[in-house]
């Protein structure tokens, strides 16, 4: 996506170690015309899917996630990083943050997605896959599909979106990087 | 705001010890219809005083913020609850959440909100004002004024909301709780 990409070129910062910084428009601060768009864009892409539900895992795929659900008219779940004390029944499974360096629990009230529901999971970043294989595995304990997952922003050079295509997931990401070696960001064309 | 009140009295279940729990469609469920709904009546509201940036805390905040943001179109920040290991130079307080019945930083990176800024805070809720609390300090830190606080929920028989006014701050709630009394629900005129 042309406007996001210019963006990533004008405002983001790459840094030592793959990593590229985007918290002055995606997850820090928020650009929410450009959050829009990219809404739209995922509605575009995933027109031919059935979408009961959006979900999400907090904090930064709540702005897009809200964004589809509202072009959509469809409910949006997130998932939490900490089981609340007034939750009730739930999935849980466990995600390995690189960028945190720890392992969390990621919880979903059963309440929110049920079996046969067909969810759109949208989040920020696609790198290791971690935050989507837990997705995978609480749709999995819900009895629920996964429509399609869609990424603001792809780190080709890591192995989630190869594992995530090659068990089938439809998965759409907005840009596509290819490399960031030597701190430049490279997309893939 | 009725449709909110409705919406509270429908799908929102009181618990023992003053708990109002609105998960099915604010704070874990989203319903992204009467999110927008709620902001349009946010941007009325405050549609007098000047708002550069719109500045939330993670994660229940950030979807009533991005649709504010959207419609005035202007930058949303949220407060991290964790310093993210990339993080530069940021602004830094704490928080005593009786939910969790534990303290922890709420952290601003100081290149998104500046000195002399105008910044519209908007919440999911006001009950003893901690969160608000940790905001008008770091604001206070940033250099920045404080346009308004909106709140989608205020439970009115706790402390936050006569804290906040009688600071001078101007508040704005688009449900007032005035008392949970026997698990019902009763709203302030």
């Amino acid at each position: 996506m042309k406007a996001l990409k210019e963006r990533i070129m004008s405002e983001g910062r790459c840094l030592p170690g793959g990593i590229l910084k985007v918290d002055v428009f995606i997850n820090h601060q928020m650009g929410p015309v450009l959050m829009e768009e990219m809404a739209e864009e995922f509605v575009r892409r995933f027109e031919d899917v059935r979408v009961d539900k959006v979900l999400t895992i907090e904090a930064s795929g709540i702005a897009p996630a809200i964004m589809v659900g509202y072009l959509l008219k469809k409910p949006v779940v997130f998932a939490k990083k900490n089981k609340p004390s007034t939750m009730g029944d739930f999935y849980v499974t466990k995600v390995f943050s690189f960028t945190k360096n720890r392992e969390y629990d990621v919880c979903l009230s059963k309440a929110y997605v049920n079996e046969g529901d067909h969810v759109l999971f949208i989040d920020d970043f696609l790198a290791n896959g971690n935050a989507a294989a837990a997705i995978l595995d609480l749709m999995s304990q819900a009895g629920a599909t996964i429509s399609g997952m869609g990424f603001l922003i792809e780190k080709h050079f890591q192995a989630g979106g190869a594992m995530l295509r090659s068990s089938g997931i439809r998965v759409e990401s907005l840009a596509i990087i290819d490399s960031l070696e030597d701190c430049r960001i490279r997309f893939k064309e």
